[in-house]
Protein backbone atom coordinates (compact mmCIF):
# COMPACT_ATOMS: atom_id res chain seq x y z
CA UNK A 1 0.00 0.00 0.00
CA UNK A 2 1.29 3.56 -0.77
CA UNK A 3 2.54 5.85 2.04
CA UNK A 4 -0.70 8.35 0.61
CA UNK A 5 -3.40 4.97 0.54
CA UNK A 6 -1.75 3.75 3.77
CA UNK A 7 -3.14 7.76 5.33
CA UNK A 8 -6.33 7.91 3.71
CA UNK A 9 -7.41 4.24 5.41
CA UNK A 10 -7.28 5.70 8.38
CA UNK A 11 -8.98 8.73 9.94
CA UNK A 12 -10.39 9.80 13.64
CA UNK A 13 -13.52 10.53 13.83
CA UNK A 14 -15.16 13.33 16.81
CA UNK A 15 -18.24 12.44 18.17
CA UNK A 16 -20.03 15.74 19.97
CA UNK A 17 -22.60 15.15 22.73
CA UNK A 18 -23.14 18.11 23.73
CA UNK A 19 -25.85 19.50 26.07
CA UNK A 20 -28.54 21.53 24.28
CA UNK A 21 -30.52 23.67 25.81
CA UNK A 22 -33.55 26.01 25.11
CA UNK A 23 -31.56 28.98 24.13
CA UNK A 24 -30.89 29.00 20.12
CA UNK A 25 -28.25 31.08 20.30
CA UNK A 26 -26.52 29.33 23.65
CA UNK A 27 -26.45 25.97 21.08
CA UNK A 28 -24.54 27.55 18.49
CA UNK A 29 -21.93 28.95 20.13
CA UNK A 30 -21.78 25.95 22.56
CA UNK A 31 -21.39 23.54 18.86
CA UNK A 32 -18.93 25.85 17.79
CA UNK A 33 -16.73 25.38 20.20
CA UNK A 34 -17.53 21.60 20.47
CA UNK A 35 -16.39 21.16 16.90
CA UNK A 36 -13.04 23.45 17.74
CA UNK A 37 -12.23 20.95 20.42
CA UNK A 38 -12.98 18.09 18.31
CA UNK A 39 -10.74 19.43 15.27
CA UNK A 40 -8.30 20.16 17.82
CA UNK A 41 -7.90 16.41 18.75
CA UNK A 42 -7.20 15.28 15.61
CA UNK A 43 -11.11 15.12 14.43
CA UNK A 44 -11.24 14.95 10.60
CA UNK A 45 -14.63 13.77 10.24
CA UNK A 46 -17.21 15.70 12.98
CA UNK A 47 -20.57 14.39 14.10
CA UNK A 48 -23.60 16.47 16.18
CA UNK A 49 -26.46 15.25 17.79
CA UNK A 50 -29.91 15.30 16.20
CA UNK A 51 -32.29 18.38 16.93
CA UNK A 52 -28.43 20.49 18.47
CA UNK A 53 -30.43 24.05 18.06
CA UNK A 54 -33.32 23.26 19.54
CA UNK A 55 -35.06 20.90 21.81
CA UNK A 56 -36.42 17.85 20.98
CA UNK A 57 -39.91 18.43 21.05
CA UNK A 58 -43.20 18.28 17.97
CA UNK A 59 -43.92 22.08 20.10
CA UNK A 60 -40.51 23.64 19.55
CA UNK A 61 -40.24 21.93 16.05
CA UNK A 62 -41.88 25.42 14.37
CA UNK A 63 -40.43 27.99 16.56
CA UNK A 64 -36.86 26.84 16.53
CA UNK A 65 -37.31 26.43 12.63
CA UNK A 66 -34.77 27.69 9.85
CA UNK A 67 -34.73 27.48 6.06
CA UNK A 68 -31.36 26.44 4.55
CA UNK A 69 -29.13 28.16 4.64
CA UNK A 70 -30.15 29.87 7.26
CA UNK A 71 -28.43 30.77 11.04
CA UNK A 72 -27.72 27.54 11.85
CA UNK A 73 -26.12 26.32 8.80
CA UNK A 74 -24.01 29.59 8.11
CA UNK A 75 -22.64 28.50 11.95
CA UNK A 76 -21.89 24.62 10.25
CA UNK A 77 -20.55 25.84 7.52
CA UNK A 78 -18.10 28.25 8.81
CA UNK A 79 -17.22 25.72 11.78
CA UNK A 80 -16.51 23.12 9.22
CA UNK A 81 -13.97 25.55 6.95
CA UNK A 82 -11.91 27.32 10.25
CA UNK A 83 -11.81 23.66 11.64
CA UNK A 84 -11.04 21.86 7.90
CA UNK A 85 -13.29 19.30 9.10
CA UNK A 86 -15.77 17.27 7.26
CA UNK A 87 -19.12 18.81 9.81
CA UNK A 88 -22.05 16.11 9.71
CA UNK A 89 -24.14 19.06 11.19
CA UNK A 90 -26.74 17.11 13.48
CA UNK A 91 -29.73 17.84 12.56
CA UNK A 92 -32.04 21.07 12.85
CA UNK A 93 -35.77 21.83 12.49
CA UNK A 94 -35.62 22.65 8.80
CA UNK A 95 -38.44 24.93 7.23
CA UNK A 96 -39.35 24.52 3.23
CA UNK A 97 -42.17 25.37 1.65
CA UNK A 98 -44.40 25.57 4.60
CA UNK A 99 -43.16 22.26 5.75
CA UNK A 100 -41.27 21.21 8.32
CA UNK A 101 -38.59 18.54 8.50
CA UNK A 102 -35.52 16.88 10.45
CA UNK A 103 -32.61 17.70 8.32
CA UNK A 104 -29.21 16.97 8.76
CA UNK A 105 -26.56 19.08 6.73
CA UNK A 106 -23.13 18.42 5.73
CA UNK A 107 -20.28 20.59 5.45
CA UNK A 108 -16.56 19.96 3.59
CA UNK A 109 -13.38 21.36 4.48
CA UNK A 110 -14.12 24.27 2.44
CA UNK A 111 -17.55 25.59 4.20
CA UNK A 112 -19.58 24.26 1.34
CA UNK A 113 -22.47 22.54 1.81
CA UNK A 114 -22.29 19.32 0.24
CA UNK A 115 -25.37 17.03 1.45
CA UNK A 116 -28.80 17.64 3.12
CA UNK A 117 -30.46 14.58 4.80
CA UNK A 118 -34.16 15.02 5.46
CA UNK A 119 -34.85 12.35 7.72
CA UNK A 120 -37.04 9.69 5.98
CA UNK A 121 -38.52 7.90 8.95
CA UNK A 122 -40.42 10.11 11.09
CA UNK A 123 -40.42 9.07 15.24
CA UNK A 124 -44.16 8.19 15.69
CA UNK A 125 -44.31 5.46 18.87
CA UNK A 126 -46.78 4.74 21.75
CA UNK A 127 -45.28 2.09 24.35
CA UNK A 128 -48.08 2.60 27.11
CA UNK A 129 -47.26 3.88 29.97
CA UNK A 130 -43.23 4.53 28.86
CA UNK A 131 -43.15 6.54 25.85
CA UNK A 132 -45.28 8.09 22.85
CA UNK A 133 -44.10 10.76 20.46
CA UNK A 134 -45.74 11.47 17.55
CA UNK A 135 -43.12 13.52 14.71
CA UNK A 136 -45.65 13.12 12.12
CA UNK A 137 -48.00 15.67 14.00
CA UNK A 138 -45.48 18.09 13.15
CA UNK A 139 -42.83 17.14 10.45
CA UNK A 140 -42.95 15.79 7.18
CA UNK A 141 -40.51 12.81 5.64
CA UNK A 142 -37.94 12.88 3.52
CA UNK A 143 -37.58 10.46 0.71
CA UNK A 144 -33.92 10.36 -0.59
CA UNK A 145 -31.19 8.05 0.72
CA UNK A 146 -28.40 10.60 1.53
CA UNK A 147 -24.53 9.53 0.88
CA UNK A 148 -21.23 12.04 0.59
CA UNK A 149 -17.85 11.19 -0.33
CA UNK A 150 -14.87 11.95 1.62
CA UNK A 151 -11.14 11.54 1.10
CA UNK A 152 -11.47 8.27 3.20
CA UNK A 153 -14.46 6.57 2.22
CA UNK A 154 -17.97 7.13 1.31
CA UNK A 155 -20.59 7.80 4.23
CA UNK A 156 -24.36 7.27 4.91
CA UNK A 157 -26.48 9.39 6.87
CA UNK A 158 -29.69 8.85 8.68
CA UNK A 159 -31.50 10.35 11.42
CA UNK A 160 -32.42 8.54 14.79
CA UNK A 161 -35.31 6.37 13.75
CA UNK A 162 -34.03 5.83 10.27
CA UNK A 163 -31.91 3.51 12.52
CA UNK A 164 -34.65 0.87 12.96
CA UNK A 165 -35.09 0.31 9.32
CA UNK A 166 -32.65 -2.12 8.09
CA UNK A 167 -32.65 -1.42 4.68
CA UNK A 168 -31.49 1.58 4.47
CA UNK A 169 -28.17 0.55 6.06
CA UNK A 170 -27.68 -2.43 3.63
CA UNK A 171 -28.12 0.11 1.24
CA UNK A 172 -25.73 2.50 2.15
CA UNK A 173 -23.16 -0.16 2.54
CA UNK A 174 -24.21 -1.91 -1.07
CA UNK A 175 -23.18 1.78 -2.56
CA UNK A 176 -20.02 1.47 -1.18
CA UNK A 177 -20.22 3.50 2.12
CA UNK A 178 -18.09 1.95 4.83
CA UNK A 179 -19.25 4.39 7.63
CA UNK A 180 -22.64 5.35 8.71
CA UNK A 181 -24.01 8.03 10.71
CA UNK A 182 -27.00 8.19 12.77
CA UNK A 183 -27.41 11.86 15.01
CA UNK A 184 -30.13 10.37 17.30
CA UNK A 185 -32.23 11.31 20.41
CA UNK A 186 -33.11 8.19 21.63
CA UNK A 187 -35.11 8.06 25.37
CA UNK A 188 -34.98 6.46 28.45
CA UNK A 189 -37.32 3.89 27.36
CA UNK A 190 -35.66 2.31 23.68
CA UNK A 191 -32.50 4.35 24.44
CA UNK A 192 -31.28 1.12 27.24
CA UNK A 193 -33.43 -1.12 25.16
CA UNK A 194 -32.06 -0.94 21.71
CA UNK A 195 -29.70 1.73 20.61
CA UNK A 196 -26.87 -0.20 21.37
CA UNK A 197 -28.42 -3.40 20.00
CA UNK A 198 -29.28 -1.30 16.73
CA UNK A 199 -25.94 0.35 15.93
CA UNK A 200 -23.95 -3.35 16.47
CA UNK A 201 -26.60 -5.32 14.55
CA UNK A 202 -26.15 -2.55 11.13
CA UNK A 203 -22.47 -2.51 12.14
CA UNK A 204 -21.62 -6.48 12.14
CA UNK A 205 -24.63 -7.31 9.45
CA UNK A 206 -22.82 -4.67 6.90
CA UNK A 207 -19.38 -4.79 7.90
CA UNK A 208 -19.00 -1.08 8.50
CA UNK A 209 -18.09 1.66 11.21
CA UNK A 210 -21.16 3.14 12.73
CA UNK A 211 -21.63 5.99 14.73
CA UNK A 212 -24.12 7.84 16.36
CA UNK A 213 -24.47 10.93 17.98
CA UNK A 214 -26.92 11.97 21.08
CA UNK A 215 -27.75 15.11 23.07
CA UNK A 216 -26.10 14.79 26.75
CA UNK A 217 -29.09 14.07 28.63
CA UNK A 218 -30.90 16.83 30.36
CA UNK A 219 -33.31 15.13 33.08
CA UNK A 220 -35.47 18.51 33.28
CA UNK A 221 -35.96 18.45 29.55
CA UNK A 222 -39.56 17.37 28.37
CA UNK A 223 -37.96 14.75 26.35
CA UNK A 224 -35.12 13.26 27.91
CA UNK A 225 -32.31 11.76 25.72
CA UNK A 226 -30.46 8.98 26.41
CA UNK A 227 -26.70 9.90 25.72
CA UNK A 228 -24.24 6.85 25.55
CA UNK A 229 -23.19 8.68 22.18
CA UNK A 230 -21.11 5.46 20.36
CA UNK A 231 -19.08 4.36 17.94
CA UNK A 232 -19.11 0.66 16.66
CA UNK A 233 -16.47 -1.20 14.28
CA UNK A 234 -17.33 -3.54 11.51
CA UNK A 235 -16.95 -6.77 13.87
CA UNK A 236 -20.13 -5.75 15.71
CA UNK A 237 -17.25 -4.19 18.91
CA UNK A 238 -18.33 -1.01 20.67
CA UNK A 239 -15.12 1.37 20.35
CA UNK A 240 -16.02 4.46 22.17
CA UNK A 241 -19.00 5.10 24.13
CA UNK A 242 -19.83 7.95 25.88
CA UNK A 243 -21.62 8.29 29.42
CA UNK A 244 -24.85 10.53 29.50
CA UNK A 245 -23.13 14.10 29.91
CA UNK A 246 -21.42 16.19 27.57
CA UNK A 247 -18.64 15.06 26.04
CA UNK A 248 -16.87 14.55 22.84
CA UNK A 249 -15.88 11.01 22.03
CA UNK A 250 -13.24 9.89 19.08
CA UNK A 251 -12.28 6.97 17.40
CA UNK A 252 -10.04 5.73 14.81
CA UNK A 253 -11.72 5.00 11.71
CA UNK A 254 -9.44 1.81 10.20
CA UNK A 255 -10.68 1.04 6.92
CA UNK A 256 -7.81 -1.79 6.50
CA UNK A 257 -9.17 -3.70 9.53
CA UNK A 258 -12.75 -3.15 7.91
CA UNK A 259 -10.90 -4.68 4.97
CA UNK A 260 -9.44 -7.38 6.79
CA UNK A 261 -13.33 -8.16 8.23
CA UNK A 262 -14.53 -8.49 4.88
CA UNK A 263 -12.09 -11.14 3.49
CA UNK A 264 -12.56 -13.13 6.95
CA UNK A 265 -16.10 -13.32 6.52
CA UNK A 266 -17.08 -12.61 3.07
CA UNK A 267 -20.70 -12.48 3.63
CA UNK A 268 -20.57 -9.64 0.81
CA UNK A 269 -18.96 -11.57 -1.77
CA UNK A 270 -21.73 -14.96 -0.36
CA UNK A 271 -24.72 -12.96 -0.70
CA UNK A 272 -27.23 -15.35 -2.58
CA UNK A 273 -28.16 -12.78 -5.45
CA UNK A 274 -30.16 -15.26 -7.08
CA UNK A 275 -32.00 -16.01 -4.03
CA UNK A 276 -33.16 -12.53 -2.65
CA UNK A 277 -32.07 -8.63 -3.35
CA UNK A 278 -32.12 -5.38 -1.69
CA UNK A 279 -33.16 -2.71 -3.93
CA UNK A 280 -33.47 1.24 -4.10
CA UNK A 281 -36.79 1.62 -5.73
CA UNK A 282 -35.53 5.19 -6.48
CA UNK A 283 -32.28 7.21 -6.93
CA UNK A 284 -32.01 9.25 -3.85
CA UNK A 285 -28.60 11.99 -3.41
CA UNK A 286 -25.45 10.25 -3.68
CA UNK B 1 -60.25 -13.08 21.64
CA UNK B 2 -61.79 -16.22 21.77
CA UNK B 3 -60.73 -18.85 24.15
CA UNK B 4 -59.39 -20.98 21.04
CA UNK B 5 -57.15 -17.92 19.81
CA UNK B 6 -56.17 -16.90 23.06
CA UNK B 7 -54.82 -20.74 23.06
CA UNK B 8 -52.99 -20.72 19.82
CA UNK B 9 -51.74 -17.06 20.66
CA UNK B 10 -48.90 -18.95 23.34
CA UNK B 11 -47.24 -21.92 22.74
CA UNK B 12 -44.00 -23.41 24.47
CA UNK B 13 -40.83 -24.09 22.45
CA UNK B 14 -38.56 -26.61 23.70
CA UNK B 15 -34.60 -26.02 22.50
CA UNK B 16 -32.27 -29.11 22.68
CA UNK B 17 -28.79 -28.25 23.39
CA UNK B 18 -28.05 -31.95 22.83
CA UNK B 19 -23.65 -33.22 22.87
CA UNK B 20 -22.98 -34.88 19.91
CA UNK B 21 -20.82 -37.52 19.52
CA UNK B 22 -19.13 -39.43 16.65
CA UNK B 23 -21.19 -42.52 17.04
CA UNK B 24 -24.13 -42.10 15.14
CA UNK B 25 -26.40 -44.51 16.95
CA UNK B 26 -25.87 -42.92 20.41
CA UNK B 27 -26.41 -39.47 18.72
CA UNK B 28 -29.85 -40.68 17.54
CA UNK B 29 -31.23 -42.48 20.39
CA UNK B 30 -30.12 -39.63 22.56
CA UNK B 31 -31.80 -36.98 20.74
CA UNK B 32 -35.19 -39.32 20.49
CA UNK B 33 -34.96 -38.93 24.63
CA UNK B 34 -34.50 -35.59 24.89
CA UNK B 35 -37.14 -35.20 22.62
CA UNK B 36 -39.18 -37.18 24.41
CA UNK B 37 -38.20 -35.00 28.08
CA UNK B 38 -38.89 -31.85 25.93
CA UNK B 39 -42.48 -32.85 25.03
CA UNK B 40 -42.93 -34.21 28.99
CA UNK B 41 -42.07 -30.54 29.99
CA UNK B 42 -45.04 -29.06 27.76
CA UNK B 43 -42.21 -28.39 24.78
CA UNK B 44 -45.24 -28.08 21.67
CA UNK B 45 -42.70 -27.05 18.81
CA UNK B 46 -38.87 -29.09 19.92
CA UNK B 47 -35.41 -27.63 18.23
CA UNK B 48 -32.26 -30.19 18.13
CA UNK B 49 -29.12 -28.58 17.09
CA UNK B 50 -27.36 -28.16 13.87
CA UNK B 51 -25.11 -31.52 12.92
CA UNK B 52 -27.42 -33.48 15.47
CA UNK B 53 -26.02 -36.93 13.92
CA UNK B 54 -22.52 -36.45 13.22
CA UNK B 55 -19.57 -34.36 14.86
CA UNK B 56 -19.37 -31.32 12.54
CA UNK B 57 -16.73 -31.10 10.12
CA UNK B 58 -15.80 -31.31 6.26
CA UNK B 59 -14.16 -35.00 7.02
CA UNK B 60 -17.17 -36.23 8.34
CA UNK B 61 -19.94 -35.23 6.05
CA UNK B 62 -19.63 -37.79 3.72
CA UNK B 63 -19.60 -40.81 5.93
CA UNK B 64 -22.42 -39.44 8.32
CA UNK B 65 -24.99 -38.65 5.38
CA UNK B 66 -27.67 -40.01 4.64
CA UNK B 67 -30.03 -39.79 1.76
CA UNK B 68 -33.59 -38.55 3.25
CA UNK B 69 -35.77 -40.14 4.27
CA UNK B 70 -33.17 -42.54 6.09
CA UNK B 71 -32.31 -43.80 9.44
CA UNK B 72 -32.18 -40.03 11.08
CA UNK B 73 -35.25 -38.62 9.68
CA UNK B 74 -37.19 -42.01 10.69
CA UNK B 75 -36.34 -41.79 13.77
CA UNK B 76 -37.13 -37.67 14.12
CA UNK B 77 -40.69 -38.85 12.30
CA UNK B 78 -41.28 -41.10 14.89
CA UNK B 79 -40.17 -38.94 17.53
CA UNK B 80 -42.92 -36.13 16.80
CA UNK B 81 -45.46 -38.88 15.93
CA UNK B 82 -44.64 -40.67 19.53
CA UNK B 83 -44.66 -37.28 20.83
CA UNK B 84 -46.76 -35.08 19.38
CA UNK B 85 -45.02 -31.97 18.20
CA UNK B 86 -43.59 -30.47 16.05
CA UNK B 87 -40.58 -31.10 15.60
CA UNK B 88 -36.99 -29.34 13.77
CA UNK B 89 -34.82 -32.00 13.34
CA UNK B 90 -31.53 -29.54 13.68
CA UNK B 91 -29.64 -30.78 10.72
CA UNK B 92 -27.83 -33.91 9.12
CA UNK B 93 -25.56 -33.76 6.20
CA UNK B 94 -27.46 -35.32 3.61
CA UNK B 95 -26.98 -37.62 0.57
CA UNK B 96 -28.37 -36.53 -2.59
CA UNK B 97 -27.60 -37.30 -6.48
CA UNK B 98 -23.91 -37.13 -5.39
CA UNK B 99 -23.82 -34.08 -3.52
CA UNK B 100 -24.07 -33.49 -0.51
CA UNK B 101 -26.09 -30.94 1.86
CA UNK B 102 -26.60 -29.78 5.20
CA UNK B 103 -30.28 -29.92 5.57
CA UNK B 104 -32.62 -29.67 8.25
CA UNK B 105 -35.61 -31.61 8.43
CA UNK B 106 -39.21 -30.67 9.89
CA UNK B 107 -41.90 -33.29 10.93
CA UNK B 108 -45.61 -32.09 12.32
CA UNK B 109 -47.34 -34.22 15.45
CA UNK B 110 -48.55 -36.91 12.40
CA UNK B 111 -44.77 -37.55 11.94
CA UNK B 112 -44.94 -36.58 8.41
CA UNK B 113 -42.26 -34.73 6.66
CA UNK B 114 -43.25 -30.85 6.15
CA UNK B 115 -40.24 -29.35 5.29
CA UNK B 116 -36.54 -29.90 4.30
CA UNK B 117 -34.31 -27.25 4.40
CA UNK B 118 -30.63 -27.34 2.61
CA UNK B 119 -27.82 -24.66 4.45
CA UNK B 120 -28.61 -21.66 1.55
CA UNK B 121 -25.29 -19.78 2.58
CA UNK B 122 -21.86 -22.32 2.84
CA UNK B 123 -19.24 -21.68 6.21
CA UNK B 124 -16.79 -20.79 4.40
CA UNK B 125 -14.61 -18.28 7.11
CA UNK B 126 -11.25 -17.68 7.16
CA UNK B 127 -9.65 -15.49 10.61
CA UNK B 128 -6.15 -16.04 10.51
CA UNK B 129 -4.75 -17.80 13.98
CA UNK B 130 -8.17 -18.36 15.14
CA UNK B 131 -10.74 -20.07 13.01
CA UNK B 132 -10.83 -21.53 9.43
CA UNK B 133 -12.98 -24.08 7.71
CA UNK B 134 -14.43 -24.45 4.66
CA UNK B 135 -18.19 -26.02 3.97
CA UNK B 136 -17.67 -25.55 0.68
CA UNK B 137 -14.98 -28.20 0.21
CA UNK B 138 -17.65 -31.35 0.69
CA UNK B 139 -20.84 -29.62 1.11
CA UNK B 140 -23.78 -28.01 -1.80
CA UNK B 141 -25.66 -25.30 -1.39
CA UNK B 142 -29.58 -25.14 -0.74
CA UNK B 143 -31.56 -22.64 -3.27
CA UNK B 144 -35.10 -22.29 -0.92
CA UNK B 145 -36.51 -19.82 1.66
CA UNK B 146 -38.06 -22.78 4.00
CA UNK B 147 -41.43 -21.38 5.99
CA UNK B 148 -43.72 -24.02 7.47
CA UNK B 149 -47.31 -23.75 9.35
CA UNK B 150 -48.29 -24.46 12.42
CA UNK B 151 -51.29 -23.94 14.57
CA UNK B 152 -49.50 -21.41 16.62
CA UNK B 153 -47.91 -19.27 13.85
CA UNK B 154 -45.74 -19.89 10.30
CA UNK B 155 -41.95 -20.48 11.24
CA UNK B 156 -38.83 -20.04 8.83
CA UNK B 157 -35.73 -21.93 8.70
CA UNK B 158 -32.11 -20.93 8.89
CA UNK B 159 -29.13 -23.24 9.53
CA UNK B 160 -26.46 -21.65 11.37
CA UNK B 161 -24.22 -19.32 8.35
CA UNK B 162 -27.31 -18.68 6.94
CA UNK B 163 -28.38 -16.52 10.34
CA UNK B 164 -25.65 -14.11 9.21
CA UNK B 165 -27.78 -12.97 6.21
CA UNK B 166 -30.05 -10.50 7.37
CA UNK B 167 -32.42 -10.30 4.07
CA UNK B 168 -33.35 -14.00 4.77
CA UNK B 169 -34.62 -13.14 7.75
CA UNK B 170 -36.62 -9.97 6.55
CA UNK B 171 -37.80 -12.29 3.68
CA UNK B 172 -39.03 -14.54 6.21
CA UNK B 173 -41.07 -11.84 8.66
CA UNK B 174 -42.80 -10.38 4.98
CA UNK B 175 -43.82 -14.02 4.51
CA UNK B 176 -45.68 -13.69 7.89
CA UNK B 177 -43.13 -15.88 10.11
CA UNK B 178 -43.51 -15.22 13.78
CA UNK B 179 -40.91 -16.91 14.73
CA UNK B 180 -37.52 -17.77 12.97
CA UNK B 181 -35.05 -20.98 13.86
CA UNK B 182 -31.31 -21.58 13.41
CA UNK B 183 -29.79 -24.78 14.56
CA UNK B 184 -26.34 -23.93 14.65
CA UNK B 185 -22.92 -24.36 15.80
CA UNK B 186 -21.12 -21.12 16.14
CA UNK B 187 -17.13 -22.07 17.44
CA UNK B 188 -15.09 -20.19 20.42
CA UNK B 189 -14.29 -16.97 18.31
CA UNK B 190 -17.66 -16.53 16.39
CA UNK B 191 -19.70 -17.41 19.45
CA UNK B 192 -18.86 -15.05 21.59
CA UNK B 193 -18.31 -12.02 19.10
CA UNK B 194 -21.57 -12.91 17.63
CA UNK B 195 -23.94 -15.81 18.25
CA UNK B 196 -26.37 -13.66 20.79
CA UNK B 197 -25.86 -9.95 18.59
CA UNK B 198 -27.22 -11.77 15.27
CA UNK B 199 -29.90 -13.35 17.05
CA UNK B 200 -31.11 -10.07 19.14
CA UNK B 201 -30.73 -8.19 15.81
CA UNK B 202 -33.06 -10.37 13.64
CA UNK B 203 -35.21 -10.28 16.23
CA UNK B 204 -35.90 -7.07 16.94
CA UNK B 205 -35.14 -5.62 12.95
CA UNK B 206 -38.41 -8.28 12.05
CA UNK B 207 -40.27 -7.98 15.49
CA UNK B 208 -40.06 -11.57 15.63
CA UNK B 209 -38.76 -14.73 17.98
CA UNK B 210 -35.44 -15.96 17.31
CA UNK B 211 -34.54 -19.35 18.59
CA UNK B 212 -31.26 -21.59 17.72
CA UNK B 213 -30.07 -24.76 18.89
CA UNK B 214 -26.07 -25.36 18.98
CA UNK B 215 -24.73 -28.96 20.18
CA UNK B 216 -23.08 -28.79 23.29
CA UNK B 217 -19.76 -28.11 23.82
CA UNK B 218 -17.11 -30.85 23.34
CA UNK B 219 -13.70 -29.58 24.09
CA UNK B 220 -12.13 -32.60 22.58
CA UNK B 221 -14.25 -32.22 19.42
CA UNK B 222 -11.92 -31.06 16.50
CA UNK B 223 -14.80 -27.96 15.63
CA UNK B 224 -15.62 -27.00 19.39
CA UNK B 225 -19.13 -25.39 19.56
CA UNK B 226 -20.04 -22.39 21.39
CA UNK B 227 -22.93 -23.91 22.81
CA UNK B 228 -25.86 -21.35 24.82
CA UNK B 229 -28.48 -21.74 22.74
CA UNK B 230 -31.06 -18.90 22.77
CA UNK B 231 -34.53 -18.07 22.64
CA UNK B 232 -35.36 -14.08 21.88
CA UNK B 233 -38.26 -12.18 22.02
CA UNK B 234 -39.00 -9.44 19.39
CA UNK B 235 -37.99 -6.69 21.61
CA UNK B 236 -34.77 -8.33 21.51
CA UNK B 237 -34.59 -9.93 24.59
CA UNK B 238 -33.03 -13.03 25.79
CA UNK B 239 -35.65 -15.13 27.61
CA UNK B 240 -33.98 -18.48 27.95
CA UNK B 241 -30.36 -19.14 27.33
CA UNK B 242 -28.45 -22.40 27.72
CA UNK B 243 -24.85 -22.76 29.01
CA UNK B 244 -22.45 -24.47 27.14
CA UNK B 245 -23.30 -28.31 28.39
CA UNK B 246 -26.08 -30.66 27.37
CA UNK B 247 -29.52 -29.19 28.10
CA UNK B 248 -32.81 -28.98 26.84
CA UNK B 249 -34.35 -24.91 27.58
CA UNK B 250 -37.68 -23.72 27.45
CA UNK B 251 -39.51 -20.48 26.39
CA UNK B 252 -43.43 -19.55 25.81
CA UNK B 253 -43.95 -17.79 22.34
CA UNK B 254 -46.49 -15.13 23.31
CA UNK B 255 -47.85 -13.52 19.94
CA UNK B 256 -50.23 -11.41 21.72
CA UNK B 257 -46.96 -10.02 22.98
CA UNK B 258 -45.30 -10.05 19.57
CA UNK B 259 -48.35 -8.17 18.19
CA UNK B 260 -48.24 -5.50 21.08
CA UNK B 261 -44.79 -4.66 20.59
CA UNK B 262 -45.47 -4.11 16.35
CA UNK B 263 -48.25 -1.71 17.74
CA UNK B 264 -45.70 0.12 19.76
CA UNK B 265 -43.28 0.80 17.84
CA UNK B 266 -45.05 0.10 13.79
CA UNK B 267 -41.83 -0.34 11.95
CA UNK B 268 -43.48 -3.03 9.86
CA UNK B 269 -46.53 0.20 8.65
CA UNK B 270 -43.73 2.29 8.70
CA UNK B 271 -41.19 1.05 5.96
CA UNK B 272 -41.25 3.28 3.24
CA UNK B 273 -41.72 0.97 -0.09
CA UNK B 274 -41.44 4.01 -2.27
CA UNK B 275 -37.76 4.20 -1.52
CA UNK B 276 -36.70 0.29 -0.89
CA UNK B 277 -37.68 -3.24 -0.80
CA UNK B 278 -36.10 -6.59 -0.06
CA UNK B 279 -37.99 -8.63 -2.41
CA UNK B 280 -37.50 -12.79 -3.02
CA UNK B 281 -36.11 -13.07 -6.82
CA UNK B 282 -37.62 -16.42 -6.46
CA UNK B 283 -39.88 -18.41 -5.12
CA UNK B 284 -38.88 -20.88 -2.31
CA UNK B 285 -40.27 -23.83 -0.42
CA UNK B 286 -42.86 -21.76 1.49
Amino acid sequence: MSTLAKAMSMFRLAVVQMQVTSVKADNLSRARRLVKEAAGQGGQVVLLPECFNSPYGTSFFPSYAERIPGESSQMLSEAAKENKVYLVGGSIPEEDGGKLYNSCTVFGPDGQLILKHRKIHLFDIDVPGKIRFQESETLSPGSSLSVFETPFCKVGVGICYDMRFAELAQLYSRKGCQLLVYPGAFNMTTGPAHWELLQRGRALDNQVYVATASPARDETASYVAWGHSTVVNPWGEVISKAGPEEAVIYADIDLQFLADIRQQIPITAQRRNDIYAVTSTQEGTS
